[in-house]
């Protein structure tokens, strides 16, 4: 794990960047309470951008339609003036309470966190992608081996195999014909692809014009010599198996959520969902909250709207632990002045 | 009581007509649910029309600021397609529960429901005006003494006394001197005023040319002959009273939410608030749900987004209830196609 400096001092560390994670920022903003946020994805936005980001949403409180991108792009408006800062395309791989009641926070990307609270905001997981079941495949990841949303290797003069039948795989084998790849197979189970029309008529004519070949059927193992991909072995929907040579192999099955280390933190689950109080949102761990679709407690509906509540008390109940001296009295973004100052805005008349 | 005819079959009666009352609507409506809504104000939308029609909100998710009537508007667009329909004006004044698992309920128009389900969505209570706190007003209510919201009499060659210091008193004393009335006092119970500045500079002009007389003081008694009021009573700051002739009075206090007559419907309250079952927001009368800041539960905040969560667990609640055949599964508005016929609207692609 590379390792980027001393750790950053927060009083909030958020698992996930999704609109409930976003909220909660928004939230613990006004509870004068600063906030990091990490996100698997590339991008800001979770669920909402990874699979609905042009999609219509109907059932947003006083938001009749819009789409996921739409929603995210608002919600990081709101958020702004609480000025949260993100660590994107990492995961939270480690979380450790401190002697003196604060958190140590590991990234993937080995950044380090001290925390005086976490919350998990990760809704169904942290999206990784799809891996080619075979033995073997760490050995070449990353080089040899790429999966969904990792670059392609140069591939000229190169025997090239794609799998998948998404958009994704066919923009990749189109690719990596045009960059003069030696051969270009894809790869899926049977000939039938699930993409825009228009990309399926493009892979039907490259398969026509013999640039790219098409082979129904699944990886069963690799071959290599000397710490080198050379073949892989495809079991053919005949029942035979087949060497297909092979320099450059790229897993196009795109991403799919995964709990992963969250079940490592020591916060009590049930079938896979954290369990939290439904007035505080804590989990069985003091100190560390879960809201949003990670989380369950009786009449747990995953909605966006139900994230918005449990991110708001959730603020509130770390607020009473990180500020036990603050009055609890609640106050209104109209009416309060102490309110305003934090957005930054100018107070009515 | 005014009888107005056959009672009104509905699965859900919500009392109130705000924010939270409006998503309830929606969200009822996507679990095939039709709702009436009954509310004391003549406008749809609570507090927040009352209240704040017109000052900015920034802590609704994804709305980065709005006002109070934008809020209101917006929610009243998402709630259309499922045609709620409103009952204005009057107050729910009976709510009694039927031997099949039925509520009739009364509205002080002399409306009636027959409903499957109840929500009280009823805020801070009903928007009742303040009353002048003296004895006899009641014999006089709606004809010569009236309260904030109901219109003036006729008033010209009258004796006309207006209570109040705030817009609407002002407006009411100007606009009874431009009707000719034959002396129009204001009484507050000292001269500053609680209103626009230019309010306040038309009528320092009005007292200036002695078309509108300012007295210092309180109303404490009525004086009547044969029925008809003559003069109040009315205690001055130098410890007298004085009988000041009055054909028509205006108390322009304002409106005061009280919890009225919920207190009598069997429901169990916790200082004033009806106690919730935070999983279903039902209260301690199956078939009874409270939502928004009427209720309250272990953590509970008397927010708009809060409402907001609240509205939709008890529509699901309420669902299994009246549906206990449709399969409890949750369906998202992005991607259900029975959701998009309830919407109106077309599936994606």
């Amino acid at each position: 794990m590379p390792d980027t400096g001393a750790p950053i001092d927060t009083d909030a560390l958020i698992v996930g960047a999704g609109p409930t994670a976003l909220f909660l920022a928004f939230q613990l903003g006004l509870q004068e309470i600063s906030s990091h946020l990490v996100d698997s994805l590339p991008a800001v936005g979770g669920q909402c951008i990874e699979l609905y980001a042009d999609k219509p949403i109907y059932d947003i409180p006083a938001v009749p339609v819009c789409t996921g991108r739409e929603l995210v792009d608002q919600l990081i408006a709101q958020a702004a003036p609480m000025r949260p800062s993100f660590h994107l395309s990492q995961q939270v791989s480690e979380i450790v309470a401190l002697d003196e009641g604060r958190f140590a926070v590991q990234t993937s990307a080995g950044r380090s966190f001290r925390a005086r609270a976490v919350f998990i905001a990760a809704g169904v997981g942290a999206f990784i992608p799809r891996a080619l079941p075979v033995d073997g495949v760490a050995d070449h990841a990353g080089r040899q081996i790429v999966h969904s949303g990792e670059p392609m290797p140069p591939v000229a003069g190169l025997q090239v195999v794609v799998f998948g039948d998404n958009d994704e795989a066919i923009e990749c084998v189109l690719a990596a014909a045009d960059a003069l790849a030696a051969r270009v197979t894809l790869i899926h189970r049977r000939e039938a692809f699930n993409a825009a029309p228009q990309t399926v008529a493009r892979l039907r004519e490259a398969i026509a014009a013999d640039r790219v070949q098409f082979m129904a059927g699944q990886a069963v193992a690799l071959t290599s010599a000397g710490g080198v991909l050379t073949h892989l072995q495809v079991a053919t929907p005949d029942g035979s198996t087949t060497a297909l040579a092979a320099d450059v192999v790229a897993v196009r099955w795109g991403l799919s959520p995964k709990l992963g280390p969250i079940a490592d933190w020591g916060v009590a689950l049930q079938r896979k969902q954290v369990v939290v109080d439904p007035g505080t949102f804590e989990t069985s761990v003091p100190g560390v909250y879960a809201v949003g679709d990670i989380n369950t407690y009786p009449g747990k509906k995953k909605l966006i709207v139900c994230g918005f509540h449990e991110a708001t008390l959730a603020a509130f109940a770390a607020s009473s632990r990180l500020h036990p001296d603050r009055p609890p009295h609640l106050e209104y973004t109209t009416t309060s002045a102490r309110l305003h100052r934090l957005l930054g805005v100018a107070g009515p008349g």
